[in-house]
């Protein structure tokens, strides 16, 4: 256990880490050349293009105003401030200033706390005095003088902790239930005051019956004509598209490299490239690029169409799902809250996601099938969690010297050299486990994608509620109690209930060392590493060098990504837990955790406006999720001191701690059933008062066009997109679809160009007045 | 432990038994003079009248035909299983057909499980012979040497109770899907063939905002006509009338007291009855009593009138409810199953329940109240299930010999003659817990009340829930593990997860002939003591010498009731858990369960066409608590077994059983979502259906006639009915309104003989082409 001087030394080294980091950050974003790193957002806005119009020469690449250099350090947390939070909504999205409020949230919970620990329990605790005592024969570190160990068992000043735990229950409860009244408010307003949107008119419905003698179209026209006949106007289809798929990627590649040569023939009139046009361009006849290229698009563009009509005409194409459109909102809500057909495994009804948000490779599971799937992914999750350990032993068993040597003997003499020898023996082992760490969010995704979900935002909560589950059970637990998460697993099974939080309880204080330098390394330290995004700088900049050949390219290598919710928000969750459960047992650990609150606040608010790019709007979706991990950490915080005093011999306080988890419980219930609903419903009141508003403001809309292929398949739609020659360059600028085909890696940002460069969007205005507000830029004229 | 011959006498003992009340069944239900007790739902059904009207003198009461008494003692099994199961539903409803299929699937289960268990499992246990070898040191039962005891420890005999302990969960779980389907298919083709009913086009709306300026009526009115503008018709509010209530309950007593005096000078003309009219008809001057009565009735009569008026016009006795009817069974359908208002605690909006299954005091409770009392009532639970014996000890040690002399001196020479004394000694420890076990039921409905449900059938089904949760703690561990529940928990809390299923498991085998003893004595005597009706027969009688004065009196006196849901479900769950756990463990109890279900079957087979009368429909909604309990059986029994074969040393198979309960689980879960809409929802397709066809079938229908009043609190309806004077006697025959008022008590037959006695009532089919088929009796014309 780390001694205080310990703790300094270590503090001193993250402190002056972060430091470089935010050093170099400021170097390195006044960089012409890194612009696109730092600024990946404003160039999506369109309010910074390419830098190089500006300036000349190496001022294009490099910044040599020193000046600018020292504004640069300290004007980031000004800039990160300086919007309010309705424009950050409008810039960035509601999901952003949402998920920049769980900051805000840790802020208003640990502020209160941490003076109130720092000025009452510390004062009781090192007052008490017990382990000054104990000290020759157990080596306490100084940290345990100020926490709950220097109390001595028996005593009556157990009293105040039970106090503090009561108050910092009714505070956090408090805090929450405010917070989620305000992040609940805030989503209606968000709903009430959008534009008209297609997914608010929209139903997925799944599960389609094959009726023999008709088609799925026809079905579903049947069905919802029948059932809903005031409001139903029309239905999209979706198609199987997988082969049409890969010919239009396939097209993609091609027209990449005939800009690639387009430009560079610009650039070097003189002389037109020629290509060999055998096997992987490595050996052949050589025939003129552009001309070679044009014409095996114009091929491909053939074949492409051809396979388009095939796929749209032909009925087997046409998967069980669709999505219906209502002509109002009323309409919409009432079929995606109700019970459409006698047999509750067919025609079922969901509100659609928003069509960039589809996820479309799992909107034609089966009923039956997803019920195995979350079966078999709900035994894996758990193999996972405490099993991981297995495999990764025995890769490492595995991967060590002699096996390297074995399969490859030529590197024998390079190993043998007794530096690398050294190196390799003391890197090998830790690799398996560093590589599957580093996979983990990718597989947790993968396993989420399994399990069938068809909206990318349900997808990363999910992914982001797995991940939280391995991190409580393999960093929290698995720090606190030595041993792998399978030990701990055999070992709780072969303890009593009421010895279990004992076990955690007691070490408790012990680990708070550990956690307060997790909190100083992941915490200070990490956050200052991901302003600095050295990893998206390092892989834009050598993309740059070896791949990117056109614009479309540049702009693929400069996509900033989403915040990651599936990986921060677990790790969020962790310190409200570490605060949540030291809060009472070792105060001294929360001015840390306070630190980290606003440091990653300024940081990720900064980001946001600069650089993320978030690829769909869930409103908010995902705050309950936030709300509940947060009670959890508080019932387990409330039960790991409830047994670290019954082991304190403080028999008149403890029974008094069992209210807090049934209060605790009972809070969560009632936000569930208060809140909640806002965050998965869409209430008929609402609906009506935006229908009947827009009926007034614009009788003459026609809602039918305005929703016609708003949810075709955007591989689909796209190539209608392509086949409008003249447009086509305009277009991509600002919709880059090609990405659309695979929606979880990159970001298309057509949607919140609409949003942010509209002249006609006014925030929480319920309409525009003019009706030529461009629609969003999927809608296209009837074509099939 | 008991030998085979103790369960022989046993057994002996209790066959005996039933038979002996076969017996007196047999020969007292041939007596007129019980007839009412025996056949009280055919004089409901008006198929049986008075007796007094066939024969004279003496055989008025008594039977002396000898015949009668042997074919009595035969027939009633014929008689039990003559009708079909359609007429049953057609008779008693499909709640009291649902309710048979629970022992038909006991049979379908342990019927198969029985052979199979016989032939295979004990056969198996017989010659493993341990115990013969250990027998001189501990004395087993020869009940133990056919059971899962016998089997030496490590022996691989343990694969056959594996692989049969497989075999036995998938056909309990192919048969619990087959019913579950089957149930759910019973269901929805009642509610499809039903004829129109006031609750499908009815929404109840709990929580309606006070909006200051308007009153409840005009808000619900606004918003309903603004939300559900095509298909809203109109509203019931709901009154308070409590006061109303006390005034109509008053004249009920006169009303009784003047039929009875007109009764009694119609047999003794010569003599006007004169009645005392000071205090409670003790002293005073004597009057006319007829006139008396007349005089106050009609005193009374204007007093309501005018109450009356002013709860309908006064709008402060207008609850924040309301009972909301559309103009279609569609558009009650989406209200019922939609969220209506931003705030989700307000317009909360739910299925009407039918109006004679309206709970009408739990109707205006608050959201957060609401929310406070389900916390409160599930800790009160948890305190009486695992403390009540702390409060019946109490009680105990204070009713002893001492404390009765203290309290009442005078009984000192009587208590300490001695016979008395080892009576009062012997039996007044015993009596508190008696009487807390026989109040039981009425202490969980009471607590279901307060909990605030509005409808009879979930207070109903809220109270098995609670019973059967105690059952299972003190009925079924309680037996297994010696100790009161208090102990058992403390005991729980201190033992490993791992270690709790081996305690259990372990003792299980040895309390098998507990279990037979109890089989045997609750479910083979008990069973036919229900049949004899012993308890309401004296009841009956008693009331008919003393109480009964008018028609209307013996016509209270021999309600018969309903089945009894809250104690029965929980009986029979008994049974199946029983059943599952001891299957593979001590096969040799099956057949006595089996034995149960059949007899039992018969039994209330027979008691649901001749005595009991089902108070609501509720269209089988307890079958989903059913079906999950009996799961809940299953996993127990899984989770016992693998307890014990942990301690067997079967450590080949027993992994093998932790996944077993990972698949019933998965199976629960599937069949929720399968089958459990059908049972809380209303698909809109059936819905539209069945208002087309009534659209086409009955094109000038007026539902607002229909529906108005429908949902009118009982008691202010059944005033119009009285003020109707001419009608009044007609009608007190089918409808006996004055129980309306307490509904859990009695039920008012009017529903039921409106359906019965209907000859325009097809069942399965669709509509009735005859328009004039009597609609319910609560249609009245509009008066408010």
């Amino acid at each position: 256990m780390a001694s205080l001087e310990d703790m300094a030394v270590s503090a001193f080294i993250n402190i002056l880490s972060a430091f470089a980091f935010l050093l170099a950050f400021a170097a390195l974003r006044v960089q012409p050349i890194n612009s696109r790193v730092y600024y990946p957002k404003q160039y999506i806005n369109g309010s910074r293009s390419s830098p190089r119009g500006f300036s000349t020469g190496v001022l294009r690449f490099v910044n040599f105003n020193i000046w600018s250099y020292v504004v640069s350090f300290f004007s980031w947390v000004p800039e990160a401030v300086q919007m309010s939070q309705a424009e950050i909504i409008h810039h960035a999205g509601l999901d952003s200033a949402i998920y920049l409020r769980i900051y805000i949230l840790g802020l208003k919970i640990f502020a209160p706390l941490t003076i109130s620990a720092l000025l009452i329990l510390i004062p009781v605790n090192v007052s008490s005095g017990t382990l000054l005592g104990l000290k020759k024969e157990i080596v306490f570190s100084d940290i345990d003088k100020l926490s709950i160990s220097n109390v001595s068992p028996g005593s009556e000043r157990f009293w105040v902790h039970l106090c503090m735990a009561y108050i910092f229950t009714i505070w956090t409860c408090f805090m929450l239930y405010k917070e989620y009244d305000n992040v609940a408010f805030m989503r209606l307003h968000f709903l009430a005051s959008q534009h008209r949107r297609v997914e608010q008119f929209t139903v997925v419905v799944r599960n389609v019956p094959q009726i023999s003698g008709h088609s799925i179209a026809e079905s579903v026209d049947h069905f919802f004509q029948k059932n809903h006949p005031d409001h139903y106007l029309s239905h999209q289809a979706v198609y199987n598209a997988n082969k049409f798929d890969k010919l239009v990627r396939y097209k993609e590649r091609l027209q990449n490299w005939m800009d690639y040569y387009e430009l560079k023939f610009e650039r070097n009139p003189e002389k037109r490239p020629t290509t060999k046009i055998g096997f992987l361009g490595l050996w052949g006849e050589r025939a003129d690029s552009i001309d070679y290229y044009r014409q095996r698009i114009n091929v491909l563009d053939k074949r492409i169409a051809s396979e388009r009509q095939k796929i749209l005409k032909d009925s087997k194409a046409i998967l069980p799902v669709a999505f219906v459109t209502f002509d109002s909102r009323w309409g919409a809500a009432v079929c995606a809250q109700t019970q459409q057909s006698k047999n509750p495994t067919l025609w079922l009804t969901d509100w659609a996601p928003e069509p960039r948000d589809v996820y479309w490779k799992n909107l034609a599971i089966p009923f039956v099938s997803l019920s195995i799937r979350k079966l078999i992914i709900s035994i894996t999750l758990f193999a996972l969690i405490f099993f991981y350990m297995i495999p990764i032993t025995f890769v490492q068993s595995l991967a060590n010297l002699e096996g390297l040597e074995k399969v490859a003997p030529f590197l024998k003499p390079i190993i043998e050299l007794k530096l690398i020898k050294s190196v390799l023996q003391g890197f090998l082992p830790g690799l398996a486990l560093k590589i599957f760490l580093y996979i983990l969010p990718t597989v947790l995704m993968i396993m989420s994608k399994l399990e069938g979900y068809f909206s990318l935002s349900m997808l990363e909560r999910r992914a982001s509620a797995k991940y939280y589950y391995f991190m409580l059970v393999n960093v929290f637990l698995g720090s606190i109690i030595a041993g792998t998460a399978f030990e701990q697993l055999y070992s709780f099974l072969h303890q009593s209930p009421t010895e279990i939080p004992r076990t955690i309880g007691v070490s408790i204080p012990m680990k708070a060392t550990f956690f307060i330098t997790y909190i100083m390394v992941d915490g200070w330290a990490g956050v200052a590493a991901e302003i600095l995004r050295l990893k998206p700088l390092v892989i834009y900049h050598l993309k740059n060098m070896f791949i990117v050949k056109t614009d479309r390219d540049r702009e693929k290598a400069m996509d900033p990504g989403s915040i990651g919710l599936p990986e921060n928000l677990p790790n969020l969750q962790l310190y409200f837990l570490l605060g949540l459960v030291y809060a009472v047992i070792t105060p001294i650990l929360l001015p840390f955790v306070l630190v980290f609150f606003i440091f990653a606040f300024l940081v990720y608010r900064y980001q946001i406006i600069n650089v993320y790019n978030q690829e769909y709007e869930s409103g908010g979706a995902f705050w309950p999720h936030v709300h509940s991990r947060i009670i959890g950490s508080l019932l387990i915080s409330q039960l790991l001191l409830l047994g670290l005093l019954s082991t304190k011999k403080a028999a008149h306080s403890t029974p008094l701690l069992i209210i807090l988890p049934v209060l605790t419980i009972w809070f969560h219930k009632y936000c569930k059933s208060r809140f909640e609903p806002a965050f998965r419903k869409y209430p008929l009141e609402e609906a009506m008062e935006k229908d009947t508003m827009e009926k007034t403001c614009e009788p003459g809309l026609n809602l039918k066009a305005y929703l016609a292929d708003a949810y075709l398949h955007p591989i689909l739609q796209m190539s209608e997109d392509i086949e409008v020659g003249e447009i086509r360059v305009d277009k991509s600028k600002t919709r880059s679809s090609p990405q659309r085909t695979e929606p979880i890696s990159t970001s298309p940002p057509n949607y919140v160009s609409h949003y942010s460069s509209s002249p006609h969007y006014h925030q929480y205005d319920y309409y525009d007045d003019d009706d030529s507000s461009s629609p969003p830029h999927y809608v296209y004229p009837h074509v099939i």
